[in-house]
């Protein structure tokens, strides 16, 4: 297909197609004549990784180049690619306290979890229960055990869903790498539509009610 | 304290504290002579919640105003504070499709979900589910039901921790805001440790790997 055709199918515009091919996230098509280039299936299934991982999960074209390579280079086990994709995700700047860490660390003991000591969730962990604590929230000990416990259900839906899709390495590490920036939006979506409709029942016997006053 | 201690104490520059004050942000501090100008513990407290809504959150000086002023106003019940500080959290711009939203009103009624149709839970969780489809990813209805089950959890969780720190109605409400910004990235930290964990005990027999290759 020509470029034109691209760009409908996959909803980036050429001149971003153009960017993408210069930055080395997607392959150039093929030039199969002196003012024209054929792209095929695999340029639009790349294109709609490039947009899931920029547009949906923030991440930079640096980094997203980074993970692309990590797809598409073989002797990078699924394992690595994960830990590849989870490093590339945006994150606070500033490093954690040592009580934060601690915490996180203590629950992880309490779960049975072990990582590297790198893994990135680490300091995206530690960094919001200090966010808590600079609000005057420290009492986060049952909170942090409860999210806990529900995060293992959720990582082994994750795990579950990887394997389930089956298909060779190149699809399942996309997979994961899709997983991990659509999974996050996805739970903090459905988060807000479980928080609402409990706060309903338990404040206001079931009763949702019809319009929201707004600030004046 | 000064301006200068109020920096230092809540780690807000006094140009960013002076632009919070013209923005309706914070409020301002009690003149006390020609060229000086008293704060207190408040304006502390309240840097710190702006700082966690705008830079964990990522929330606009716009709408953390918004959120803020819904914080101050006593004359907003609790459910509607949770509501307006929703609405307010960073969201995509391209509106979901209808598969999308029929996918998330199915898991919703197969947990007894019920909310205000404009939630913006429903439109987050649509969207991750059309990226994940744009990706080639449609088969997510295990996966949805598990998050569903697992996010039930986290939010009866973020309702008891609102609930067991008592405080009167701005506390409260103060309580509920930064939970929905700072709990979002609080489980996201913990999903990454929980993904990397489980995929060892999966893939590896519960071998943790000292080093990561990287892709060339």
């Amino acid at each position: 297909m020509r470029i034109s055709e691209l760009s409908e199918r996959s909803g980036v515009s050429p001149a971003s197609i153009k960017y993408y091919i210069r930055e080395g996230l997607l392959p150039g098509g093929e030039r199969t004549g002196y003012n024209s280039t054929e792209y095929d299936e695999s340029h639009v299934g790349r294109l709609r990784l490039i947009r899931a991982l920029i547009d949906t999960g923030g991440l930079t074209v640096a980094a997203a180049r980074k993970v692309i390579g990590a797809i598409d280079d073989p002797g990078i086990s699924l394992d690595h690619v994960l830990g590849i994709a989870q490093q590339a995700m945006p994150e606070s700047a500033e490093p954690p306290s040592d009580i934060a860490l601690d915490r996180v660390r203590a629950v992880m003991r309490e779960r049975g979890w072990s990582t590297v000591a790198e893994n990135p969730g680490i300091t995206l962990a530690a960094t919001a229960l200090d966010d808590f604590a600079a609000t005057g929230r420290t009492d986060l000990t049952a909170l942090l055990s409860r999210y806990a416990a529900a995060i293992d259900l959720i990582a082994e839906a994750d795990l579950d869903f990887v394997a389930a899709r089956g298909g060779d390495r190149d699809q399942a590490a996309e997979t994961v790498v899709v997983g991990i920036a659509l999974g996050d939006v996805l739970l903090a979506g459905l988060r807000r539509i479980a928080q609402e409709s409990l706060t309903h029942r338990r404040y206001r016997g079931g009763v949702v009610p019809s319009d929201r006053k707004e600030p004046s």
